[in-house]
């Protein structure tokens, strides 16, 4: 068999452990040369492929690729652009196959959500259609963990171990000021259609009376009243309330409490800020002192402090992915398969992608306690596992050493 | 010498290693029973002593007392109360000296910032007028490094490294993206008055083109039109921009760039909310897609992530104060001298009470650039040392084990 090269996509938004991910797959490829010539990478994701703009990994040190493992972002660039369907946009996908023809491409690994692996498929089908030997495997990632058959998508773990140790933190920090100064904590954390996240911070509860004190879920339906007695009752019973909401809390009718009015490539509605909006539903109805934070982009980019499993089964995909590669299997995902909880074992399986394509896997209603505010056992059963290890980076001169990769492009057809 | 109690009361806004220096203070007090019978604490801060709401740390058991040295937030209660002077209001401190002598209360210790230090003073100066024996001592403590005579506050260190890291980190992320999402991203950071937590970001800038690559200080009026001018020159030449902006930012005729409207006890106006101020900026004047975060509490409580210096300097000031006191010494605070820069050398000094008493450590000039967005190698030289080594608390269950204390009451008069 002669050897082929390999293409490699980052793609949506990026994780703390994606570039693990990356790590595993090239690491892995660079032991079977005699069947992966090389690594190619898309700039910027799938834009990269159609622009013919391909960074060759074989530039890349062996110690640069190692210090993937522990560098947040995607190293190569990541896009969100979603292929529309080969009946709607042909020539995109003309494109990409004559790129992967010009660099001899026989292996496709595309790293992300949902949508990705919508787009791994439909590349895997046109591949069949047009009779180009392609292996086409979707590696999964996502902090929102909605990829469903996976039991986990990597960067869920590390985002969850973030938002529960900073609503640790910050519960105690309100503790200390609740008597004279503060009386409401609300840190905002990204979820736009499950809860997941939101959920995570509730294990940093371990106790009654600990943040967090309340959860807001885009799960259940918000009601003002409500959340603002909830909130009265949990002052006036501990003191404070330290609590957590996740952006994309929704009313009754499907508004979300707060938009930006922006919408991303995908035409996601791009939210931001209900951790203010509520404040001034605090501050208006209670007339309670609050500060509110807004974690964003470093909750999923929090290296600092990522989840040991999260980064191993991250590496454990991406090297899956290759390996699954040179067995011949096609058209397929590797997944987390949980074997037990306690102690929590799991093994590498694989999904067809055509299953996986565009679902989106919902958080179970009994991971929410009844009064909607909080997390069941059944939810810290299922989480708990993923959090465990601190995957601690290298440090120089008192700073993550991460690593900037040399990106150098492969030669041009 | 008859052995008499201490009193050590925490004050203001607490921070990831005010406990610390709980724990060093209690634990050198423990070693000298001869003359410092017990350590009782206000809880609450001050309001515990007018309340005579004391806190017997006897209760705790040395393994609790040690984990201090890792728990974030104010162990015993802080508050935000300032004490007016003598004159202003003599009944608080009738009350304050009938406490002492009902628990006889030889030694006073109160850990805050400026103000703290002020109130520290005028009991150290009635306590003498009364003809009360009492040794009183302060303890510098401020993420705002606004103490002047100490080189540096407790606190600071470990905030600093927490934003140093976060924007190291979100950049990675918005880089990644920039291509086809976001371009701009906004990390707001605390400091009302002095631009030392927005300086400290950027650390993480040790090449042209990392993150930040823009930096607003409250030293710095702000001007629209320059602002987006910079992000925009800089989105042109890197791809993408990430800033750092201190909550204090003003305009040049002095008005904060958003104010909430509510005032903390000391009169100071309590802010937030900048970070989305500047994204409307940004979409209105250059239209381009922008993620902001705003990290309030969990800044100044990321004990995960805390400084190993700083933990050491908050551990060694609450020692030198019990120290200090053995020797007799009054109406001082210990102070952290820096003796050089490289290698960093620091010794424990002392500074009168009243020279410190309501004053406020300004940024130097020369630590910002000539340009008004970033930091000089001065001020590079100053911070790099305070950030050194990562102080990682213990885990259990994928999350930190924080101490929480049993906080017994003494023995009402």
């Amino acid at each position: 068999m002669v050897a082929k090269n390999a293409l490699y996509a980052q793609s949506g938004g990026v994780t703390a452990v994606i570039n693990a991910s990356a790590c595993g797959l090239i690491e892995t490829a660079r032991l079977h040369t005699d069947t992966i010539a090389n690594v190619f990478a898309g700039r910027n994701g799938i834009i990269g492929i159609l622009t013919e703009d391909l960074i060759d990994t074989s530039f890349e040190t062996k110690e640069d690729i190692a210090a993937l493992k522990y560098t947040p972002g995607g190293a190569f660039g990541s896009c969100r652009y979603k292929l529309k369907s080969p009946e709607e946009n042909k020539a995109d996908y003309e494109r990409i196959f004559r790129v992967f023809e010009a660099h001899n491409i026989g292996y496709f690994f595309y790293n992300g959500g949902g949508d990705s692996q919508d787009t791994a498929y439909k590349i895997s089908q046109v591949s069949k259609e047009r009779g180009y030997p392609l292996i086409c495997i979707g590696i999964p990632k996502t902090i929102d963990n909605d990829i469903p058959f996976t039991d986990s998508c990597p960067g869920f773990g590390s985002v969850a171990k973030y938002v529960a140790i900073s609503i640790r933190e910050a519960g105690l920090d309100v503790a200390s000021m609740a008597s004279s100064s503060t009386k409401v904590f609300i840190l905002e954390v990204m979820g736009r259609h499950a809860g997941w996240i939101a959920a995570a911070s509730g294990l940093a509860k371990e106790q009654e009376g600990q943040a967090p004190h309340l959860i807001l879920f885009p799960e259940i339906p918000f009601d003002e009243t409500v959340f603002c007695q909830h909130v009265q009752k949990t002052v006036e019973r501990f003191g404070y309330c330290a609590m957590v909401v996740s952006e994309g809390v929704k009313y009754a009718n499907g508004n979300f409490l707060s938009e930006s009015g922006l919408k991303d490539a995908f035409g996601h509605a791009q939210l931001g800020g209900v951790a203010p909006t509520l404040a001034q539903m605090i501050k208006k109805n209670l007339g309670l002192k609050y500060h509110w934070a807004v974690s964003d982009y470093l909750q999923r980019s929090a290296r600092h402090i990522a989840s040991q499993v999260d980064v191993d089964q991250a590496y454990a995909l991406g090297k899956a992915a290759v390996e699954f590669a040179l067995q011949g299997k096609n058209a397929i995902m590797p997944i987390i398969e949980r074997k037990s909880n306690s102690p929590y074992r799991w093994e590498i399986g694989e999904i067809e992608l055509h299953k996986v394509a565009n679902q989106e896997k919902k958080m179970p209603r009994d991971f929410i306690s009844q009064d909607g505010f909080g997390i069941t056992q059944a939810c810290r059963d299922y989480i708990t596992p993923l959090i465990q290890g601190e995957a601690y980076p290298p440090y120089r001169n008192g700073l993550p050493n991460y690593v900037t990769l040399k990106n150098v492009n492969g030669v041009k057809s």
